[in-house]
C-alpha cells in the first residue's frame, strides 16, 4: 500500500520550482520501478519527463501529470514553510498540494491498490517537469519518445485540479483555444493644424478594434461557452497634444471554442485590419500567436467511467465542463481522447497551498475505481 | 525718420527669449516716448507689456505684436549668432528676424515716417512681452490695462508674419479655434479567459474614438477649411496579454471654424460618450482645454485698407485666408475687427532665421500706406 498524502508531502519537499527537477521525478522513477513499472526518463533540453508503464497489450490507460511547481513568492508570507509538506489541522501543506503533486501522487497509490487488489491491464503514467514553464520540452517530449518506442495510450485521465467547491463537482472534457494578436498601425506623423499633411495611424486601429470587438463570435456550441475577445492594450506615447503620431500598437486576446480555428480567426483578423486600412495611408501590420487551438472529448466511456467513479465515491455528478484556461491535455488529445479530473483547485498559485488529507486520499480512491471500471468494462 | 531695419537689429541685440523682457521693451518704451507717444508700461507677473498711444481722438487704429522670441537652441548650429542682428547678403539676421521684432521696428518707422508726412489720427501700439509663451499676461494684460484707463481700438493690425512665399500675399482674418479633449476610461480589471467577471473600458474607448474621428464637422464655412480632428494618443500600459486592464487614456485634437464654438463640441463629446458607456460598467471622464475659439473679421475696411496698402506696394492681391495656429489676435478680436498682415514666415522658429532688409523697409511702408488709407477714408 502507498499512502497517498505521505508521498504527496515527499514530493513537496523536492523543490521542483519550474523548470527544475528537484528530485521530484527521480523519487518517482525509484517508486515505480519499485512497483514493478518499466519507467523511462524522456528528458529533453534540461527539463526532466518519465514514462512509467505497467501490464502488457491493449487497451493502455494513461494518467498525466506534472511534478514542477510555480514559485511560492516570498517565503514569510506562508504561514508553513511551502516545502515542508506539513499535515495540519487535517491538511497537507505546500507548493504542489493542490496542484498537482497530490494528483501524482494518487496515480501511484491507485494503480498500486488496484494492482494489489487483482486488477490486470496496462497502464502508463507521463509525468512531466515542465507545465507551469513553456511546456515546450515537457509532454511533447514524452510523446515523441512514446511514438519512437512504439507506446500508445487509448484513453488518458489528466490529473489538474477540476473542482471548483467539492471534490466530484467537476470533469474537464475540452478547453478553449487561446491566441493572442498584435496590431501596429504606421501612418506619418505631423501637426494637428495640418492633418491632411499626415496619416494618423488611430482612426484605422480604433475602427478595426472597434469591428473586432464588437463581433460576436459565436454563441456558444453545444459543450462551449461563447468565445469571447479582449482588447487588452492600445499604446501610442505621445505626449504632445499638437502632434499627430507616426504609430500605435493594440493586443488582443481570443479564448476560441469549437467553432473556430486560429488559423480562421487569424484570416478575418487580417481581413479586418485591411478593411479598416484602406485608403486611408496607414499600414496595419498584424501577427498572431496561439498557444493552443480548443478541443473536446465527446461525452463517452472515458467521461462516463470518470464519472461514476467519482460519485462512487463522493455522492456527486460531476458536470461536464469545458472552462478555464490551458492544460497539457492540449497535447494529449492528438493520440487519445482526454479528461481532466482532480482536486479542488481553490489554494491552487496561492500562498498557504494546502488541500485536505482526506481529499487525497479520496482522489487515490476515485483513479482506482476509474481502473477498475475501465478494464472491468474493456 | 527711424530705419526699421537698424531698430530690428536692435532689437535682435536683446536676448529677449520667452518671457524674458531682454531689454526689448525697455528700448521700445525709450524711442517711442520721444516720438511723442504716451508710453505706459501693463506688466504683469514679470511679464513685460507697453501700450504706447499718439494722436487724440477716435478712431484709434493699433498695431499689435511681441518681442519675445523662441529660444534659438544650440547657437553653435547658427550661421551668425543668433542675437547679433547682423547684414550679411542682404538679409538681417537673428532670432525675431521675421517672427517678430521686425514687424515692431516697422510700426514704429511706418508711424514716424506718416506723421513726418504730415499725417495725424490715433495711433496706439499694443506690445507685448509674452506670445511665444502662455500669453496670460502678456496681450491680456495690456487689454485689462486699456480697459482699466479708458484706452480703446476701433482696429488692430496685428504684424506677425503671413505670407507663404512672398511679401503681400496674404492677410489673415480670421483663425481656426483649438482645443484638446482628454478621455480617461475606467472598468474593473479581470483575466481574459473570464471577461464577464471583468469590465473592459477599452471597448467603449475605441467606439468612442471611432465615432469622434469618422464624424464630418463640416464641409467648411465662407472663409474657413473644414474643421478637424485628430486622435493624438491612445495608452494603456497593459503588458499582458492574459489580462484586461483597468483604464486607459486617449487624447485628440480639433481645429475649429466658426460653424463651431469648443462649449458645443464639448458637449457633442460628451454625449458620445455616455453613448459609447452605456451599459458597459465603464466610466468614461472627459475633460476639455480650448486654447482659443474661431473667430472672423468678415472683408471690409480694414482687410480692404491693408490690401490696397500692400498691392500698392508689391503688386500683389492679397488672399484673405484663415489658415494656420493661433495668435494674439484671439484676444484682441474681443474689442474690435483685428487682422494680421506681416513678413515671409519662412525661416521663422528655425536655425538661421533671416529676412531680406528690402522687405523689412516694404513692410514698413506698407504699414505707413495702412495708416494714409485709414485716416484719409476716416
Amino acid at each position: 500500500m502507498i499512502d497517498p498524502v505521505e508521498l504527496t508531502a515527499e514530493l513537496i519537499r523536492c523543490p521542483s520550482i519550474t523548470p527544475e527537477e528537484g528530485g521530484a521525478i527521480q523519487l518517482l522513477e525509484t517508486r515505480l520501478k519499485a512497483l514493478g513499472f518499466a519507467a523511462s526518463r524522456c528528458d529533453r533540453e534540461g527539463i526532466a519527463n518519465l514514462h512509467a508503464r505497467i501490464g502488457e497489450g491493449a487497451p493502455v490507460f494513461g494518467f498525466a501529470g506534472h511534478t514542477d511547481v510555480v514559485p511560492p513568492g516570498d517565503p514569510a508570507d506562508w504561514t508553513r514553510p511551502p516545502f515542508s509538506g506539513e499535515i495540519a489541522g487535517g491538511e497537507l501543506w505546500g507548493r504542489g498540494a493542490v496542484d498537482m503533486k497530490s494528483g501524482v501522487a494518487a496515480f501511484v497509490a491507485a494503480v498500486a491498490a488496484w494492482r494489489e487488489a487483482g486488477g490486470e491491464g496496462s497502464v502508463a503514467l507521463l509525468i512531466t517537469g515542465d507545465e507551469e514553464g513553456s511546456s515546450t520540452d515537457g509532454t511533447p517530449a514524452i510523446l515523441d519518445w512514446m511514438a519512437a518506442n512504439g507506446e500508445g495510450l487509448d484513453h488518458c485521465l489528466v490529473g489538474e485540479p477540476t473542482c471548483p467547491e467539492r471534490l466530484g463537482e467537476m470533469i474537464k472534457i475540452g478547453r478553449r483555444g487561446s491566441m493572442t494578436a498584435n496590431f501596429i498601425a504606421t501612418g506619418r506623423q505631423g501637426h494637428t493644424a495640418y492633418p491632411h499633411r499626415a496619416a494618423n495611424p488611430l482612426p484605422p486601429l480604433v475602427r478595426l478594434l472597434d469591428r473586432l470587438a464588437s463581433r460576436e463570435l459565436d454563441q456558444g456550441t453545444e459543450h462551449f461557452d461563447p468565445s469571447t475577445l479582449a482588447l487588452t492594450t492600445i499604446d501610442t506615447g505621445n505626449p504632445a497634444s499638437n502632434v499627430i503620431p507616426e504609430r500605435a500598437r493594440a493586443t488582443c486576446n481570443i479564448r476560441f471554442n469549437d467553432a473556430h480555428t486560429s488559423k480562421k480567426l487569424a484570416m478575418w483578423m487580417l481581413e479586418e485590419a485591411a478593411a479598416a486600412s484602406a485608403g486611408t495611408g496607414v499600414r496595419i501590420e498584424s501577427s498572431f500567436r496561439a498557444s493552443g487551438e480548443s478541443f473536446i472529448t465527446e461525452p463517452g466511456r472515458l467521461s462516463d467511467v470518470i464519472a461514476a467513479a467519482a460519485e462512487a465515491e463522493t455522492g456527486l455528478t460531476p458536470t461536464l465542463s469545458t472552462t478555464g484556461g490551458t492544460s497539457d491535455a492540449r497535447f494529449i488529445k492528438a493520440i487519445c481522447p482526454v479528461a481532466e479530473f482532480g482536486l479542488v483547485g481553490r489554494t491552487m498559485h496561492q500562498v498557504d497551498e494546502r488541500a485536505p488529507v482526506e481529499e487525497i486520499r479520496a482522489l487515490a480512491r476515485i483513479y482506482q475505481g476509474v481502473l477498475e471500471r475501465y478494464f472491468d468494462g474493456g
